[in-house]
């Protein structure tokens, strides 16, 4: 067989504002390249207990169960319906982007009953809405629910969802891929039973690795399952015997991408998890007010909207595709375009983990305003950049940044 | 919450002679620091398309499916059961190690009708039992066996076994964790329909990618499948659609692992496969001639011998855990002991990949050679490491190594 002239890989230096992967600082980087060890050797299995405490503080949570599955985001939320979901359990699944029709997806799959319970696409799952589906299903197992929407840049506030889930005797499953490291997520105090994430957002760690979390309830319902769970991969009880303190052989650990994760949530333990919080905040808000004073309007109310993933609807005037484009091109900058009905209509633009500086902030808002003028765009856009720039520093002064 | 003082880790510089993970060179462990990209960059689509031709070249076969499972070998192994797997199906599974007991699980959480074909740790399957079985299940769809099982070091013949396999039109799976890059595995010529690996093995990239291919006949059953496939991040279907032309997106691809795999594949290809099966083959008989020499037996006759993962019978005088200690402490050397009835009773030694070097092989000889004098070990051993050099030297000679 002829190979192609395969070189060592060189990729390009991007400055990666899309909904994920974020930008990985060189800490690391560097920190996957450590030398690879026995995923038993004594030096690793400590690794992994530093990992997971981490990893405990950044889920705002106590929760014993709490580790890095071998896989992306997906394989958590795969984790979570795979564990929990036994033939037939009826799942009400909440509905309004991509992720939320992900869930859907998945349950079916490992044969739950669903019952959604949906919202136009940029808009919160409204309380109500989930209260009716669980007195009308009040057999509900689960309700499952996405707190950060990558699709669309919807915060969703839990805490009613919760109070009334667990008046039900329901669990409650979180979607915290984009939300974990960026806004609170406070898994204990709003009394989310399990929840699911993924490490290329806001962690600022590759993608391959996908933190869950479950409490002791969601721990009862995985011990008195009547039968095997269908995946041996996923097994969180198998796996909780390996990262617990039995040490017993599941499969052989991801050692390097752990070390990764290890070094980014060492990022956010020294940087202090409130003060990410208020970069998210800050500099998400100065994002934001700079686009719209160039005139672009939010898909998601302010109330709701997320600070490290901002989504903003392109007038008709714009070739939307041809803007990121040239982003790419000329600047090595990416943003990405809207998934679904929203594909064509809509940027996304995230600033997660170490993509969120503010020069990243003036990077983006200085290229955009070049290349909309180098396109002609007939637009009454004022300058970005100063609105930005008053929103960050009087509110970066208060926040003591 | 209080974070005890974590540390950026330090991990120590050990020489990996267990089952896997064997060592990875500098080269590989510096492509995995590469600047993250996004999943859908055209730098990243281009990396992946050589991967994919590099893992062909490796597996020897033409399959366009062949593609990298976003997990480690374990995911690749239920990524087979799950893909061609649909309720009731009859499967005949070959047991004769650890990792044949796991497919044997995999299948029956995933509702096969399984049919074990046994043989005892550390002997091959008789093909004659396959043909039994066969016979006496002619409506089985597939028959699943392990080609180099990481419990005992049996290197599986698997001609025959393609052979009336396909007679009975039935699919052939084979797992390939071990061989694949050490042996030849011949996918093609064998015709062998589906085959997993993992990348921590032979390959020497770290754990956390699962390499798969599948044939035509595989992709059909794929496709006419009746209902969704259980599994939503292990579908092939859908992961075939993103590695493919389409570029449909599936999950966010774990993009620095796939720069470490790049580079593990281009070392290969650069050394040539033939040489790497030229090495392992003269280093691992090199090493059981030492082992041989100073009084140990293989567990394996030298027929169904792998070179890459040598299984040597302890004797009762010799404490195993204790050396195996002693080697790590005193030369950060890791080898394994036995797992199930094995353990214990043997140790698991592997030159594999970056591991595979004649220096490792001349450390690890004086290093055991030295704790069992320590030891005060009253075994009529004579020098290993003659022994072995002498087989090296001749055997290199041959093969011009």
């Amino acid at each position: 067989m002829q190979i192609k002239n395969s070189r060592s890989l060189n990729p390009p230096e991007r400055i990666l504002l899309g909904p994920g992967p974020s930008s990985v600082s060189n800490r690391a980087l560097n920190a996957l390249a450590k030398p690879t060890i026995g995923h038993m050797d004594s030096y690793f299995l400590k690794a992994m207990n530093e990992t997971m405490q981490m990893l405990r503080y950044v889920y705002q949570t106590d929760n014993k169960l709490t580790l890095p599955m071998s896989g992306t985001g997906s394989a958590g939320m795969e984790t979570v319906f795979v564990n929990l979901i036994e033939q037939g359990d009826k799942v009400i699944v909440c509905v309004n982007g991509l992720f939320g029709e992900r869930m859907v997806d998945v349950a079916n799959r490992y044969g739950a009953e669903v019952v959604t319970v949906s919202a136009p696409w940029g808009e919160p799952i409204n309380p109500q809405d989930v209260s009716r589906a669980l007195q009308d299903n009040p057999d509900s197992k689960l309700v499952a629910i996405v707190h950060a929407e990558t699709s669309t840049g919807v915060n969703q506030p839990l805490k009613e969802i919760s109070e009334m889930t667990h008046e039900n005797d329901a669990l409650l499953i979180a979607d915290m891929v984009t939300s974990l490291g960026g806004i609170p997520v406070k898994v204990d105090e709003l009394d989310v039973d399990i929840a699911y994430s993924g490490t290329q957002k806001c962690l600022s760690c590759p993608p391959g690795l996908s933190p869950v979390t479950a409490n002791t309830r969601a721990e009862d319902v995985l011990n008195n399952r009547d039968d095997d769970i269908s995946s041996w991969y996923l097994d969180l009880s198998m796996l909780s015997q390996y990262w617990g303190e039995d040490r017993f052989y599941h499969h052989t650990a991801p050692v390097n991408m752990v070390y990764g994760l290890h070094e980014s949530l060492l990022q956010i333990v020294e940087q202090g998890l409130e003060e990410c919080f208020t970069k998210h905040r800050v500099l998400g808000g100065a994002l934001q007010k700079g686009l719209e004073s160039m005139g672009f309007n939010c898909l998601v109310e302010k109330e709701f909207r997320l600070p490290q993933l901002t989504t903003v609807k392109v007038p008709d005037e714009i070739n939307e595709s041809k803007v990121r484009e040239r982003l790419m091109q000329q600047y090595s900058i990416e943003i990405a375009g809207g998934l679904g009905d929203l594909e064509g209509k809509v940027w996304r633009i995230g600033l997660m983990g170490s993509s969120c500086t503010w020069r990243n902030v003036v990077s983006f808002l200085g290229a955009l305003k070049e290349i909309l003028i180098d396109l002609d765009t007939e637009l009454p856009y004022e300058d970005g950049l100063e609105a930005a720039a008053d929103y960050y520093k009087s509110t970066a002064q208060n926040d003591q940044l």
